[in-house]
């Protein structure tokens, strides 16, 4: 069997998470479980969704205090007005409204329908409605858990958190790195020559959200929960500065 | 070794591609080189660039008369009249313009800095100066591929040709699938339970790009051109339908 230069494993055995839950643990033992121990450049692509329960990052909608505000943009929208209270207060701004629609810039700067609160909410058991948010600083957890792994394995894999999101321009959702640790989450690489031969051409590549998008894509596909993927092979460049080089400059962004 | 659930390898030895060349032998030949065989389900991802080339998609600038729209964009955006004349021709309508920067939506619906045009132009030892364009139509070109290597090889592999771009929102190039065949790339998935546990929510998956997005990371890496990927271990849906669902209407996205 020919070496791919790629390869993505779903981490096998990591249960539900519960609010206190420390991943390094459930990280080492699921790699064991798996049959892979962490070798140096790994990648592992983590699902914000058991950050966010980790950290315990749930809302009771029954404590939320609605500001006129979020009562307005729950009749535009038509949303529950409790939610677009925690919305308006996850985010810097409301890019667009629709009717069930609500786009905006998150306060640590992504754009995200809902800010990306609603895809991950409620368990059908739960007595009181609750909603998941977003990790506090994604790039911090990101950071804790590469130095968690490396203390406990001797080994500090890439760490990336992904999520999933719609896009301008194109249907379909698609992974993207919410917070990253260890590597350039986007790399200059030279290009190929300019229109008359005559410069290099520089690229800026964001590898953080390709690889992202690849996990994903198996986060998705898999038969049960599979909210960890192991990525090897990928020559990442070192780096300590988390993910915000993906985010573009607001005033330089011509899309919104 | 414990057996990846998604690999990735870039085929070996595939020259430079000239026009007439036939991409189907040198699939083949490339895959024996690599010592792969097709096997069902195997998707490969090929680079825009060598599609072109094939169906000799070269432009030759001095052969081109900018229009006056083409001078005008070229004077709003310090760009060369004839490319822009080469541009407008490739476009239904030019979405953003300003100084070095021309974004269009392309005939096919992809929304590409100036019609993808730019990225891969002429050699240094050329006399005439010449510009590659996209593929006439990716999703025929894709069809075509997977039609002859089943001919060829009796497997029919599924096919995406992929190619980079900005997006909104988010710096760096992303890996993105102009043109497929063979499978569905948009995936109706059934979500988790929505806010009151009522109903599932239906999630469109954008499978196609987010294949191209990994397939793209490694393509970049690559220290040699590496045009070809094959993907395995993805469970797609067969689908006679092409690309075409990955475009967002232009009258329901908000972003424009």
């Amino acid at each position: 069997m020919v070496q791919p230069q790629l390869s993505l494993h779903v981490l096998a055995g990591i249960p539900l998470v519960e609010p206190g839950d420390n991943l390094i643990d459930l990280l080492v033992q699921s790699l064991e479980l798996t049959g892979l121990s962490l070798q140096p450049g790994d990648v592992l692509v983590i699902a914000q969704k058991i950050i966010s329960k980790s950290e315990n990052r749930y809302a009771y909608l029954d404590e939320v205090e609605p500001s006129s505000e979020a009562v307005m943009l729950a009749i535009e929208c038509d949303k529950d007005p409790r939610q677009m209270e925690l919305v308006l207060r996850e985010s810097r701004c409301v890019l667009r409204r629709r009717q069930g629609v609500v786009i905006v810039e998150h306060r640590n700067g992504y754009v995200h329908a809902n800010a990306g609160i609603d895809k991950s909410n409620i368990q059908s058991d739960e007595q009181r409605p609750r909603v998941l948010l977003l990790p506090e600083q994604p790039d911090n957890s990101a950071k804790r858990l590469r130095e968690g792994l490396q203390t406990r394995t001797g080994i500090a894999p890439h760490i990336i958190i992904n999520d999933s999101a719609g896009r301008a321009w194109r249907n379909g959702t698609l992974g993207f790195a919410l917070g990253t640790a260890g590597f350039e989450a986007v790399e200059n690489r030279i290009g190929e020559p300019d229109l008359f031969g005559r410069e290099l051409e520089i690229t800026e590549v964001a590898v953080a959200d390709e690889l992202a998008a690849a996990a994903s894509f198996l986060m998705g596909q898999a038969a049960e929960a599979a909210p960890v993927v192991l990525i090897r092979g990928a020559h990442l460049r070192a780096s300590e500065q988390g993910s915000e080089s993906l985010i573009r400059d607001p005033a330089k962004d011509m899309f919104r």
